[in-house]
């Protein structure tokens, strides 16, 4: 089979690499219908994080069953399925908790830019759909596989609720998805922070109803302006960076909540304040599999469009300019076919 | 009137000080019925943060009205009356949202341990009872107002639901007070973190099912032995040094909750790893305000007995015997009876 290799900061390469086998009970095979390049993927990919040796990419992936291991029985050679970036047994304590993405066996996907894919704790972390979707809603599967699971689940971890108004921070594929999932949660404001008229164009058709252009100082200012001087109910916070966490925290009022979903890059909270700010944080990989179900009849049910989110699509083979467009934000995200 | 001045560190004196008076229609005059040190207090009497100039002291109160000004009509000359340590009008956005502490007009007090005291926002701050309540109950009413306030802030802010297993760190008033919260939320166990005999007697009083007297690695390690491997559901970080917060952060599940009510001193939290714990995080200063009414209730009816954690009575003209026993953790809490 063929799939995506990072070999150095910038170097993606699409090479011939061995077929995946069931090398345990609960693992299973699917032939890939399509996946995608992340965000969280250019940090290697833009040097901000260490590539080492060569290895493959990718942990987005919708696809067909093609074998499964002895003890997974949940799903069946043949039917479509999605998972998640995170593997999860979906027996263990953490898993009864609903907190599948910290799974005691928990195996993080990295392989996916591929025809083929073993997934680990397949029993536990793919879930099959009745039927074969068609293919328009192909991009939206993909997406709940992470950006839109994600996106729910930083709506959540900042408890957005009905009538609430929430902050967006971040204008990448998580942060519009998580526009689509505070709009789902019933939030009657969402204020969608953005500087690319694409992305707010895309922010206000999934439910913003606010774009704040500002960053910094004049971002939370601009924020407390339009939330009565004292700051949002909920903030999620979509990028990772020492900048977004503050704008995120000074964007919630006390007593709000931000939920931080931006894999956090020389981030650290100075203790006092976040104790005067009375803000509640919570972070995290997001527990995608108690989500699937749901996002996927939002999905079937046409009530969400997140594969929205894709302006670029390839085939597998390019993945290199996948890459490349990304980094060069010509593109929010791209899908690729085998 | 007299009341204590904080000179310098480890000098604390009784002192003859200017009568308080009336400066705004908000305020209130009270003769204070009991006072007390609080560990906050313990700050600056240990050098730990700077004292300035000579100031008075004290946060804690519970009194009998004995002036009001012309906007104060909830309460009236001659009641009895439990107060916050931070002053709330009651009726701004945050207020309303019911984080009292964070009011838009919040004073902090810091005269109290005096025979009368200045009440600013009194009309929002301070709460009646129906009748003057008998001796016994007033170390109750006084641990209220900001000890049994703030235990019970943890417990909230660490999401305490009935059936769930809670952990203290912080074996002080508040850590003790923290463990009377949880058992009336509800925990069905309820780890109390301390190494001193006559606390761990007074946590077992109140309500805690387990003691851990280990600290750093061996503490969560014995936390995580007592909870199935994972960590506790809620923890309650009653103490506010970095190792607290690392041990309360290291002692939650993963989708687990950490209150945290000790004020932070050089306390900062690395974002990868909050990130990865998934735990939720809330601290700040109590809003009291918010659970005068219920607390109140709860004393007057027996329910709970925070008053228990003052084994040290003293007249207020001691003042500075209670800051003394209380460095030397000779007392828990010391009352003081003008």
């Amino acid at each position: 089979m063929r799939g995506a290799v990072i070999h150095a900061p910038g170097d993606v390469r699409f090479e011939t690499l061995d077929d995946p086998k069931i090398s345990r009970p609960t693992d299973a095979i699917i032939r890939t219908v399509a996946t995608c390049v992340c965000g969280s993927d250019l940090w290697p990919y833009r040097g901000a994080e260490p590539v080492g040796e060569p290895h493959p990419m990718g942990h987005e992936y919708v696809g067909i069953v093609e074998e499964v291991g002895t003890e997974v029985i949940h799903v069946k050679p043949g039917q479509f399925v999605v998972g998640s970036f995170a593997t999860s047994d979906n027996t263990c304590a953490n898993c009864r908790n609903g907190w599948q993405s910290s799974c005691l066996n928990r195996e993080f996907m990295s392989t996916c830019q591929a025809d083929y894919v073993r997934i680990p704790n397949a029993h536990g972390t793919l879930v099959a759909t009745d039927d074969h979707p068609g293919a328009e809603f192909v991009p939206s599967l993909l997406a709940v596989s992470d950006v839109m699971g994600t996106g729910w689940y930083a709506a959540l971890a900042a408890e957005v609720t009905p009538g609430s108004t929430a902050v967006v921070v971040g204008d990448g594929a998580v942060g519009l998805c998580g526009v689509i999932a505070a709009r789902e949660l019933g939030a009657e404001r969402i204020i969608a922070m953005s500087r690319h008229e694409s992305r707010q164009k895309l922010a206000l058709d999934f439910g913003a109803t606010d774009i704040v252009t500002e960053r910094g100082e004049e971002g939370i200012a601009r924020v407390k302006d339009l939330t009565g001087g004292i700051g949002a109910d909920s903030v999620l916070e979509c990028v990772g960076t020492p900048e977004s966490m503050r704008q995120a925290l000074h964007s919630a009022r006390p007593g709000g909540n931000v939920g931080f979903v931006g894999v956090p890059h020389d981030v650290s909270v100075e203790g006092q304040e976040l104790f005067f700010s009375q803000v509640g944080l919570r972070g995290g990989p997001a527990p995608v599999r108690r989500y699937l179900p749901d996002l996927i009849d939002r999905v079937l049910d046409g009530r969400i469009n997140p594969g929205k989110v894709f302006d670029l699509t390839l085939p597998l083979d390019q993945v290199a300019e996948g890459y490349k467009a990304m980094d060069e934000r010509r593109a929010i995200k791209a899908l690729l076919k085998p």
